[in-house]
């Protein structure tokens, strides 16, 4: 007996048919005995389908309003999950991000937990019925007023409610068997990773592993709150999330056997490659080398709200008196920074600036490259060995992230893949994706 | 300056054309300088939609989570109209029916409203935003589910809200011009009636016509909200409706001119011709004369859950010292009535059940009728001019209803609808329907 929070992504919920087999994997959780909390997301393409309805009435539409209309989308998909439980025999009940308690600041659009009062849905369980939330979604401290949390807020509000009601586990069902080592739509090698401490799956989501909202996890790892990334296409066991020292729950479905598969202790040196070519490089070029100078260009760049990734100076040369700064950023963002940076290039006085859109940013994450030397040698050697120049370079006590050319991005992360010994070996089953997405 | 609620149904908001064009209507509400709340109902067919989407996830859902299902489709189209309507450059909020104090008992998918607390729709007014609500929904007082108010309910919505905020008028937009003396599809010389009061219009409701709700009616009788009932597609004045005694509303754009057209003094003796082939017969035949015996009928049937409308029972045949009960129901319900009244028969001690589905019934309305006699006279004249025979009759203050054959049933109403001289006359502009609908 436990408690168990699942989340289930659009994917998962996409038509009546996903609903009935969702609704009865939820029943076999009921049927074994446990309490069951579930956090759904809006049907497949429905949030998309509601962004293009609020684009046709207006250009620009409020964001209080667009947090109101999107809601919906999970109040259909919640309600079917419900009914589709009903069905199996067993109790449910539906509630809204506030009539769950996700109290958040007023933030439209990106709001943030403010405190969780899980108190109807503690009465639903106590009541004996399954829970379902909607996910991604909360209600205003303040104003009263319905809030999202953004895109793939869904996982955050699973993780928030299984810290609320001290859940056993929190199971994120999606359309992939877990975590893998690497992309395997760029990597048909890699292998799913069985277990991985939350410190390393923060820098793998990071690091553009798409598989989990990157808030869910720094939540969880806060909260200690163990996490399962698993597909609802089958039955296997996913990926688990846990504190590298902690032994990680016993669960629901029996398929959390301490096995040594998932053992900590087999955890190995190098997690996964993760990579990411949403990004666009910035170079401040011939700026003078004097104190204050790179804090003045970051000032500049936080105020036009951009999220500045990886910093690199260049060493100044004596004779000048200048130096250059590079730095990435998402694309989208770039536009508005270079404009800024051109208006303020007399405070500053650099040069010139320079951007470049195309390209791409490989990570290599392990906890166990803090004990192992050698890595970002080994790292480097591959590459050179496959021949693909590096621009930059940036370093955690868990991750050597590098920038390439964007169109080297994929030859580079197939190279550290099998340079690390992640190439899944033959006769290994190896299984990614339940709908072809 | 006044206060007007005015209320769109799904016809109106179908898709984005019509949200924009519902806009600019009430921005030129705002532009005038009235204070305008806004209740909508969900965009075209989505409430058919989402009973099609439960349907096909669970034979029988529970009735709070279709509740909570189809209150989607209200969130969907009233945060598409606040943003249309902030697109024109006036504020407006959008709120749930528990936002906007819609309170009702905990009946799911037909709960009657308790209370209306419209403190936020109120601040919203007074800080120069429209206000739109969610028609048809609420939330309950004791389990705080979100309720529906049943199918028609936003009109009730609209009219409750326009009764606990003191609106000057409830407008009620729909995609025909008014009430009509008749079903124009079924009198093509059906004209617009100007002017009805509270009672007749309820009576109206009652008996067919399908263009207001009939719950509307009774709250705004009951709290003497004046409605005006017109097309979203036009801009001509519709059907207003207002105490027999009262003078009307002066309005907010100006169509409701106190021209001698609108004026009480002017309503005609007879109103309209309603119809409704909805409803089926049970006849009981041969069941003892006896005190007692109908009560015992009725109250079979009402544990039924069915609604009676017409009862009629034959003179006694001193012979047999039986007699026979006719009276009618929705069909809907009547396979449910024929089974338990057939269960009951022994100790009803009747002879045999008959049913007919294939009835129709007409109701001549109108205040009118009280001072005039000969009405039905003339009425039975119509009927039987035109070769209809009649099965059923039944009379109130300001109505007559009979039932003929369902064949019989359109020709009937035509021929009444002209004996009263309520044909259009040539070269009046009669218009109806906006949508081709």
């Amino acid at each position: 007996m436990g408690l168990v929070v699942q989340k289930y992504g659009g994917s998962s919920v996409a038509d009546a048919a996903s609903v009935l087999r969702v609704a009865k994997r939820i029943a076999s959780y009921r049927q074994a005995g446990h309490e069951v909390v579930v956090v759904v997301s809006a049907m497949g393409d429905t949030t998309d389908d509601l962004i293009d309805l609020a684009g046709a009435v207006s250009p620009d539409p409020p964001a209080r309003e667009l947090d109101m209309l999107l809601t919906a989308g999970e109040r259909i998909s919640m309600a079917l999950l419900a009914m589709a439980i009903s069905g199996t025999g067993h109790e449910a009940r539906s509630f809204t991000g506030s009539q769950a308690g996700m109290i958040t600041d007023a933030e439209h659009g990106r709001a943030r937990i403010i405190d969780v009062t899980p108190g109807r849905i503690r009465g639903a369980l106590d009541d004996g019925a399954v829970a379902i939330v909607a996910g991604f979604q909360g209600v205003s401290q303040t104003t009263k007023d319905v809030t999202t949390l953004g895109r793939g807020g869904s996982d955050t509000t699973a993780v928030a409610l299984a810290a609320a009601l001290g859940a056993d586990v929190c199971e994120i069902y999606t359309d992939v068997d877990g975590v893998f080592t690497a992309d395997p739509r760029v990597v048909p090698l890699a292998r799913r990773v069985p277990v991985i401490a939350h410190e390393e799956m923060l820098e793998m989501a990071a690091a553009g592993a798409k598989v989990l909202h990157l808030r869910s996890v720094e939540y969880a790892r806060r909260y200690n709150v163990p996490m399962h990334v698993r597909s609802s296409f089958s039955g296997r066991t996913g990926t688990l999330i846990v504190e590298g020292e902690a032994t990680f729950p016993i669960g629901p479905d029996q398929t959390y056997s301490s096995g040594s598969e998932n053992s900590p202790m087999e955890q190995p040196i190098i997690s996964g490659v993760a990579h990411d070519s949403s990004q666009g490089k910035i170079t401040v070029i011939g700026i003078p080398d004097v104190p204050g100078k790179a804090a003045a260009v970051f000032q500049i760049v936080a105020e036009a709200g951009a999220d500045i990734d990886m910093i690199v100076q260049n060493v100044s040369t004596e004779v000048t008196g200048r130096t250059d700064i590079s730095f990435t950023l998402p694309t989208a963002d770039a536009d508005q920074v270079v404009d800024v940076l051109e208006a303020a290039r007399e405070d500053l006085g650099f040069q010139r600036l320079e951007y470049s859109g195309r390209i791409g940013k490989l990570s290599l994450i392990g906890a166990g490259m803090r004990s192992h030397p050698g890595v970002s040698a080994r790292l480097f050697a591959a590459l050179s060995g496959a021949g693909i120049n590096i621009q930059m370079i940036s370093t955690s006590e868990i991750r050597i992230s590098v920038v390439t050319e964007q169109d080297d991005l994929e030859r580079a992360v197939r190279a550290v893949h099998t340079a690390f010994g992640l190439d899944s070996v033959e006769g290994e089953a190896v299984v990614y994706g339940g709908t072809g997405r």
